[in-house]
């Protein structure tokens, strides 16, 4: 069968803000599979904020994506076709397939999960990548004790909607802070957080004061800027950062830490980390996040763009906090 | 018997700048000593960095020194008079009985020490809080391999000095950074590091690049502000900080941390800690490095202030590194 694939690529790397014209849509026949690979009809293409670290040519966690390549992507999508005996045609999987609207490989990043219980796109949110990001920040770093203050940055996304759950999970108090009355107020009300703080609305340091009376003991951050020095000054002795994100940062313009001798005041720990350098925790963190998926115990909302060919926007709103929940692309 | 003990009390806090206005020296009788207590001539006042943080009335990781009292400190001495049957007429002991020439109390905080293989003062240097610090922050939070690169700031100081021949004897690439070409060549041909910057003779960072060709693995900060910056910028990823100093900082101006991206983009710990904090260490601390100053296998060196007198200016002095070596004042 002979069809085509469409893709994005990374045609140009950003200087300052990323933008549409760093991308373009391409559409390319799909070759015939050869033996051992599997073809995938990707349904779902996850949009995530390490995706613009990738776009520059610098030093950074990983190599950076490479022009005129197809972007990389996480995927959830269905095997549309298998010359692979360890997938069949019909078989759910996720995979780093990339923003294409099909991926060809040998199967070795794919897994078939079960999607009976827990909804395909949930592999793309809070039991997947994003789900594994705040188990592994909040157990492995923070590793709250009941009756502490656990904060996060970005509450409402993906991974800090995971976060402030299973912080409440262990008996925390719990909060958030984002951006707007309706992310707060989804926050506190649909997640169950004991507070969240609208960085937009007046003076962030108050406003995190008044919220957290006892001091932080936990900070997830997923954004750096003025909202981490806010924070580093609401922490306590002993406390623990996790550092996930400083998505403020991105564009290459770095915002100070404004009083690094908290650091050593407070006895702080900061731990920099990102989750596919401790796979070891996944299949204990998903299995724990599937659970609460499947009963329903784990909230988690979707911001889902229509078609291929949105996901530059989609993703570059994102990066502006545009969305509410995990970013999404629906490609079929 | 009647004797009068000089005292320096700290009489106001400083407004920027610590000053010797900030000190008082008074001389008061000593009361006869009362069942159970304990008189010790001190030979020796241990002066360091984290005494200028007490003098603040802010929060800092311990309460401030009170006004009108004597300053904080770490002392070494002789029992020269006991109504304590755990202490004899004659003991060596280490406490912390502050800037004066006498000190007196019921023996809780006292230790009696060997001197036939350790000299006394070593006891406030390498087998004392400097010495532990040392340890404590190489072995427990930088964990650096063998091969690794570990860098530490204020290299020819009570800690650094410890710290980079302790990294030298685990196999690692020791890097120092001390102000002016002395201090660098004694971190050098004296203390066996590797390599040393200097940080007073041109560009930091460009001088740490040719003296860590393999980058950073582990940092151990005694300073803060620009040191910091330029070493950050060297880090490996997975590399380890231990906060154990801010000394540029301490003056009410801190200085930012330009780029706390890189605490994610190289995933790096960073752990403040204060020794006293973590006593459980020191009885195994103290034992390797006693043993290795009695081999005479780990070289140290004082700045010897004569006088109690003489303190505040010698406090000071040290605050802007004009010591050279663990800064010490001889009180008989």
């Amino acid at each position: 069968m002979t069809q085509s694939n469409r893709q994005i690529l990374l045609v140009s790397r950003p200087e300052g803000a990323a933008s549409v014209d760093n991308f373009r849509l391409v559409e390319t026949p799909l070759a015939p599979l050869a033996e051992g690979q599997v073809r995938v009809r990707n349904h779902w293409l996850s949009l995530d904020p390490y995706m613009r670290g990738r776009m520059n040519d610098s030093k950074s966690y990983a190599a950076p994506q490479p022009l005129d390549a197809v972007m990389i992507g996480g995927t959830a999508g269905e095997v549309v076709e298998s010359l692979n005996r360890k997938f069949k045609v019909g078989d759910r999987v996720v995979g780093m397939a990339g923003w294409q609207e099909y991926g060809t490989s040998d199967g070795s990043d794919l897994h078939v999960v079960e999607t009976k219980h827990v909804p395909l796109a949930a592999y793309l949110g809070p039991v997947g990548m994003p789900g594994a990001t705040a188990w592994y920040g909040l157990n492995r770093i923070i590793a709250p004790q009941a009756g502490q203050t656990v904060v996060v940055s970005a509450a409402s996304g993906a991974v800090g909607s995971v976060v402030g759950q299973l912080a409440k999970r262990a008996g925390c108090h719990a909060v958030g802070i984002a951006g707007g009355a309706e992310k707060c107020r989804y926050v506190v009300e649909t997640l169950g957080f004991d507070a969240c703080v609208d960085y937009k609305a007046g003076d962030l340091y108050q406003q995190l004061k008044a919220a957290t009376p006892q001091g932080v003991d936990g900070y997830f951050e997923n954004v750096g800027g003025d909202v981490l020095n806010a924070t580093l000054a609401r922490m306590n002795a002993g406390g623990r950062i996790a550092v996930c994100g400083m998505i403020a940062g991105y564009d290459g313009e770095p915002i100070p830490l404004k009083h690094p001798q908290l650091l050593l005041t407070q006895r702080l720990l900061v731990q920099g980390f990102i989750v596919t350098e401790h796979l070891d925790v996944w299949p204990k963190a998903l299995s724990e996040l599937g659970a609460l998926v499947a009963k329903k115990q784990l909230v988690y909302r979707e911001s889902i763009a229509e078609g291929l060919e949105n996901a530059p926007t989609a993703f570059l709103g994102m990066l502006k906090g545009q969305n509410f929940g995990k970013q999404l692309v629906k490609l079929a």
